[in-house]
């Protein structure tokens, strides 16, 4: 096999090839893409004449050097012409991820005389008279703006504002998909974090929430700080809140396997960026007296001991001795996706419980399990700000979807499909805005 | 009848009524709300006792203080209880009239490897490389944003933006419904003129093309030429070319029923606000050498012997007099809605061609025959930027929808549901955007 990693619907490319209509044609293009390491997933006729014969031949490369690979090989066999090449994933994001749909109706003049004039002018009339009423007459009661400048894009880095929109759009129909949110993207060409904080102040009255995302630290601690000072919605970095409370909830219920009380723990983490840092905010919140916060040069010293590790660092920076240095029962935490600090199929002997970022192993760490249904319960509460009280009971909430008796080393964090996790979220934020003063809504909210 | 203006279903109230369950009690009620001047419309029964009987009763009245003294006057029956009343308006607004959705699907891990993570990340890195294929793998493709910042709002005036929200969500569902447009509402809290171009530059990125509405006059000007000259995307404010847009092509048509030439035309323009400047420079561009742009004070002497009144007046300012001293053949078009310079009906016997903003008299001017289609052409060509020649197109493609057979004094210009305008009015700016160099598609645009 050509590529270690393994073949990926992500990379799933379909290739239209034209070859002489002879027998052992077919055969022969096949097995040089198997020999390539890649899963064929279809072959299709397109036109076969006598002499001709086209076929779709779709398959999952494992990267995009591995699909190069495949298509020289291929090349390679001489007589076959490769027509096109087609990529799936390319196929799926042409014109966006997301479209804007009417609720009502447009189709009659009294439709128009309800949706547009005369009517529309009473509603504005009327949120004149009572601007709280844009909560219940606008967009706002159920509208976030998903925004980033694009300074810190996944793996990335600073890719600016318009190669973000891709990633926006993802987090905004997941918005959607998984919580009911109306979530629209808006990736902002500023120069710098004064004109970021100026541009959200802007835009902020169309939206009932702010979901902040890939903007690139220390940037990122004092855009969301500023604007929860000034906007009198909310706002929420996801990048630090929504995998920190995600950790937590992994790590609550890591601690009743294990036996061990937040007040005793050792923690250590490694990587001081946006997530390490709220992170170790949260953890400190619900008990945990003893974190060290590290960066690559001490980890090692740092795990001697260690009760848990959790991990946004380097791939391959440590070894399974580091992890057997741990205290018994070592909980371990690597989020950095999709590369571990070390791949943990090596350390399964060494630690008692161990999460990842990665699909393919237990325990996936992810802050879509979070991001959702906070939104959410924050538009069900309307409420004013975000506060700990609230990440603490969405932590707390997603913990707990993980009944004590199915509770396992290998289960400790609920499937990103679990669709019971989105509105246990949200109920649970809804319910610390109120128990907190936070919420505006009169009644408490009921998940949708 | 209590009041003149007719009932519109724009004020449809339901009122839920309880009543001692005698005979005569329903034909009491619905004597009284007919007296009222109120058309009933529907009549269900929710409840039936052998006491009491409860109801609702549906009725459109003219306007809100109408609303009210049909109520007082059921109220004032002595034995009826209302118990409730709704108001389909406020009801049809609730949460907004627009919504988003994802365009692919999200159920299982395949869809989030090609839609999220690892997926999205070749998207990135592919906009990284080309940044112009932003047009092509993001939203950008087929979105508008409609700005306002609430300073102009109907005829309401300065509303501030949260107000202006349900307006610019009714131009988004309308560019939806009329022409594919995924166009987003932004009301922005600004200070300023500065603050609200360095708001619109901020956001531009995720956008194909800007819709400024609702702003007042004279900012909308230099807001509109500045962003202009700083965003590689077009920008349009529709109050000003919008209207203008849809005059120009009352005036064609017009011409075309008067046998009269623009060269030897004079023109009276009254009000010299956004629309007002607007359509003078555009009635400039198309030939028309003789404009006299006035306000209330000198109107009644710039009318005498002029050919063509287009106006944006007070109510009730001009008398039939003024009219009749106009030219033979004068053409009065009446833009103010929904109160024109004079009633339309007082001068069929001696102005030749009327227009007007009202729906329920012929030949409604309304800038909804333009914008969408407008955006739509210009999202098709992937215009740089909008300019007159696109304007004169697409004022040509609205006139000429009508044929030179059916045209008509009291059929200048399309209805507003006439679904051939806007594939007609996109063609038109694409061609133009093509023709004149400011298309960024290679290939000349087909309306979908």
């Amino acid at each position: 096999m050509a590529n270690r990693r393994r073949p990926s619907p992500s990379y799933s490319l379909t290739l239209r090839v034209e070859y002489p209509n002879q027998a052992g044609m077919l055969g022969r293009i096949t097995s040089v893409i198997g020999e390539q390491g890649a899963d064929i997933g279809a072959i299709d006729i397109v036109n076969s004449t006598r002499q001709v014969m086209t076929r779709d031949i779709t398959f999952s490369a494992a990267d995009y050097e591995h699909g190069r690979s495949i298509i020289a090989a291929v090349r390679g066999l001489g007589n076959v012409d490769i027509v096109h090449v087609s990529d799936r994933t390319f196929l799926l994001h042409l014109g966006g991820k997301l479209e804007i749909r009417p609720k009502v109706p447009l189709k009659s003049r009294d439709d128009l005389s309800l949706a547009y004039l005369p009517g529309v002018a009473r509603i504005v009339q009327d949120i004149v008279n009572d601007p709280q009423d844009a909560f219940n007459l606008t967009i706002k009661r159920n509208s976030v703006a998903v925004i980033s400048d694009g300074s810190g894009v996944l793996n990335l880095g600073d890719t600016g504002p318009s190669a973000a929109l891709p990633v926006m759009e993802s987090k905004a129909i997941l918005l959607k998909e998984f919580a009911g949110v109306d979530a629209f993207p808006l990736c902002l060409d500023v120069a710098d974090e004064d004109a970021f904080v100026a541009a959200v102040k802007a835009v902020a009255p169309t939206f009932g929430a702010i979901h902040l995302e890939d903007i690139k630290s220390p940037r990122c601690f004092s855009i969301e700080e500023r604007l929860t000072a000034e906007l009198d919605i909310p706002v929420l970095h996801n990048d630090q809140h929504g995998t920190a409370i995600v950790v937590l909830a992994a790590l609550i219920n890591a601690l009743k396997i294990v036996r061990k009380e937040p007040a005793t723990l050792r923690v250590v983490i490694n990587g001081a960026g946006a997530a390490g840092t709220a992170t170790c905010r949260l953890l400190q919140r619900c008990g945990i007296q003893e974190i060290t916060v590290c960066d690559e040069s001490n980890l090692k010293a740092s795990l001697r001991g260690a009760d848990v590790l959790v991990g946004f660092g380097r791939h391959n920076m440590l070894e399974v001795e580091d992890i057997a240095a741990m205290h018994s029962d070592a909980i371990v935490f690597m989020v950095a996706h999709p590369q571990p600090e070390i791949e943990p199929e090596a350390i399964t002997e060494v630690a008692r419980v161990i999460a990842t970022g990665r699909s393919d192993f237990p325990n996936q760490i992810n802050n879509m399990l979070c991001f959702p249904g906070f939104f959410r319960g924050l538009l069900d509460a309307r409420a004013r700000a975000v506060n700990d009280e609230m990440k603490l009971a969405a932590a707390h909430a997603i913990a707990d979807v993980i009944g004590r008796d199915e509770l396992h080393e290998d289960y400790i964090i609920p499937g990103i499909f679990d669709r019971r996790v989105a509105p246990a979220v949200a109920t649970a934020v809804a319910n610390a805005a109120h128990d907190t003063g936070l919420a505006r809504r009169v009644t408490k909210a009921s998940v949708r």
